[in-house]
């Protein structure tokens, strides 16, 4: 493969530090001179790379969910795990991850959607796009977890794909006010093992998979 | 009633005031300058009322946590009024207010916590407090709903509390990003309606009331 060249190693560097700055101090309280500092790259040439500061937040938005697509397609990979048993380990490597970095660090879409989706319609457009990326592809775990009795078949998919990404949001909202990631874990456990499980079969609708996602 | 002093009343000002300014603007994004014109409080009088702007920013919290608590009383001492109707009433109210504001301010902890409480321990502390009185008194409601067997029995009211919070913050976030209420509303009726119904009676703990707030 080809080195990638000087500006575009340094365009990549910018995006991986702004993802973790983001994540921590929100776009208002990220400084685009600090950053510059930290990736090495001159001050003053931040816009040879980017159109605005609200730009590359976009492009971070884009990278980091591209990061956490790349996570549930690895684990869905594995040979012989379940849907479910993918999604939840996905989602405990996520928790370690959290552990790893001191829970001072929320999911990127939440935080830049609470800051400044209301100011911003790029970056809202950015996160928008980010989200149905997601739900696509866990709307389709969940769809496979249906179809093999994983989980709860009375509702689509597609509304307990909304209902996991609403649960894990506010649960890592509780992490950075506790400061430790028990919100995550009983909230993972509370959706994945109470709320999502199959239920009584007569309840459930007729037919081979009565949700429609 | 005593008037109260003008001194207390441009204080009370400044609070309504930047409640409304952080729910949209998020803790870096509202300038105090704005902010004391609104209020026709002359500049450089702020740190009369404020140690700090966190101090500002943790008074606004307990307000605005204060009118959520004194929503879900009010609706709570509606006569004949069930628990999970009062429940869903004050949730209502909240979808209508938020509509009444074109959909562009989140809940103030949640969005607050996401911004700022990674760096801010004074308003971490403040949310934390405000987030254990509203869980108080919610999972009190969930408990006279569980007695009333209008919600499912098998898990701790707390634990639903936990999750009633959760699925909003989130379902608000993504309000900002669709910029409207349907996604509060499906939350409402996913949670409520489906999710905390009650379940089979053999599949229910033994006893008056097996869940243990």
């Amino acid at each position: 493969m080809a080195r990638p060249r000087r500006s575009e190693k340094s365009k990549q560097e910018l995006i991986a530090i702004g993802a973790l700055d983001l994540a921590e101090n929100g776009f208002n309280g990220t400084g685009l001179k600090q950053l510059l500092d930290q990736a090495g790259v001159p001050k003053g040439s931040f816009y040879n790379y980017f159109d605005s500061k609200e730009h590359f937040a976009a492009e971070i938005v884009r990278h980091y969910n591209q990061l956490l697509l790349d996570l549930l397609m690895a684990r869905a990979a594995e040979p012989d795990i379940s849907p479910l048993s993918a999604l939840r380990q996905a989602y405990e490597d996520l928790i370690a991850l959290t552990e790893s970095r001191d829970c001072r660090q929320n999911c990127l879409l939440g935080s830049l959607a609470a800051e400044i989706a209301a100011t911003s319609d790029l970056c809202r457009q950015a996160i928008s796009d980010a989200y149905g990326a997601w739900h696509l592809r866990v709307t389709e775990m969940l769809v496979y977890a249906q179809a093999g009795h994983e989980i709860r078949r009375d509702l689509p998919a597609a509304d307990l794909a909304d209902m996991f990404w609403n649960a894990w949001q506010g649960a890592q909202i509780r992490m950075l006010i506790d400061r430790n990631t028990a919100p995550l874990k009983q909230t993972l456990d509370m959706v994945l093992d109470h709320l999502f499980r199959p239920q009584n079969p007569t309840a459930e609708p007729a037919g081979q998979n009565g949700a429609t996602p």
